[in-house]
């Protein structure tokens, strides 16, 4: 199979973006260099806000700029298109319309691998955004998957661990995390998607508990299926034990 | 100050880009990610292999690709230009003359912060591409830093660290990396570099000992600074102690 090129709408947020890439370089079975995919990725953290616009309309709008890269990615050459932000799924719908190229959806690819494991009921955390929007309950939606949430007050736990801790690149505080999962476990999660892509760096970094599913993860393994490199034996199994 | 775009030649290997993307986020003093600086990455593994064309000119010469992606991140807006792999810094000079803006280049900036700190006499820990070639040698001349480079049978030991362990992600045997550290400092070295940016991976995931000089680090706090933003506190200082 040829090798294809991913073209990576980034920064949103720096960090995020620069796991994605080295989650793609583990995960690829590759001996030397040049057995490993090519990216092209604009690292554009400048790009407004996602989360404050889903809220209010008011503030400034990040699609224009997506779009803009977006494009500029497909005339440097990208066959595939991708984001390493879950929240900026928001816009995926109108990506979609706008590429020429295909884009690889995080939100429909992780209920997708939900689905092929069975699973019929599961956690979300993610940001205000991304639950306001229904973005995974859609998705989950057409598997017939039940979505738990957080209560508002766990809510508050999920949105601190992003921007107080992750974003501002402080160690993340587990006993507001595994309050989160108790909760959800406790009305019937059989797993949890970690939903919003500084979440998974909280899987990186730290210790935590079995059932929990990285969006980011799955956007890594299929890019690089779809692009034409082969998935090492230990990372098909995305779902922590 | 206006923010710039760093537009950077990368995928040689892949790890070494996705691991200077990480010390520049690592290493901005930012609260958001609007705060961050913007990047443009072609992230290029497919470019042949460096040191066996420095080695060997019969083989496949990556010069021609590095050029291509360098004019095509000026057209997509780079201010400047960066390569996190010092081997293929052998092209330095050809690559300052065909880009129309300024190429950060690592050896040269390395060379200066060594010189700033006073010292006089370095180790150089690097692939044989790049020590052959001479390239650090020719940058210390400038400052009047004298070289000390391993022996034929420490060399291997470098070769073996980069290409048997880094590249091939598993984790370094310390054993070789101290006794060339031995070796460096019994023959007067005053700091070793960390010249070849799978090294800086060892330095990131081992405890390694003092003197020590990332390249790659010296690279990005150079990026943050002439992009704009403003180096952390805690990244001033560079050196290992």
């Amino acid at each position: 199979m040829e090798k294809k090129i991913i073209g990576v709408i980034g920064g949103m947020g720096p960090i995020a973006t620069s796991h994605y890439m080295e989650l793609i370089i583990r995960m690829t079975d590759a001996e030397v260099d040049q057995e490993h995919l090519d990216m092209i990725i604009y690292n554009i953290p400048s790009i407004p806000d996602r989360t404050e616009y889903i809220l209010d309309h008011s503030k400034p709008n990040p699609l224009p700029e997506i779009i803009r890269i977006g494009k500029k990615l497909e005339e440097a050459g990208a066959d595939y298109l991708c984001m390493p932000c879950i929240t900026a799924h928001y816009f995926a719908k109108t990506l979609e319309q706008e590429f020429t190229h295909p884009f690889i959806n995080i939100v429909e690819e992780t209920a997708a691998y939900l689905n092929n494991k069975g699973i019929t009921k599961a956690g979300i955390m993610a940001t205000d955004g991304t639950v306001h929007s229904g973005l995974f309950q859609k998705a989950f939606e057409k598997y017939g998957i039940e979505p738990v949430i957080p209560s508002p007050e766990m809510q508050k736990n999920v949105m601190h661990i992003i921007y107080q801790n992750v974003k501002a690149n402080i160690p993340a505080e587990l006993d507001r995390f595994e309050s989160v999962e108790k909760e959800l476990k406790a009305n019937g999660a059989q797993a949890i998607i970690l939903g919003c892509t500084e979440l998974s760096l909280v899987k990186r970094d730290e210790k935590i508990g079995s059932g929990f599913l990285d969006g980011m993860e799955v956007l890594a393994q299929t890019t690089v299926r779809l692009c034409g490199c082969k998935v090492k034996e230990k990372y098909l199994e995305l779902i922590s034990e």
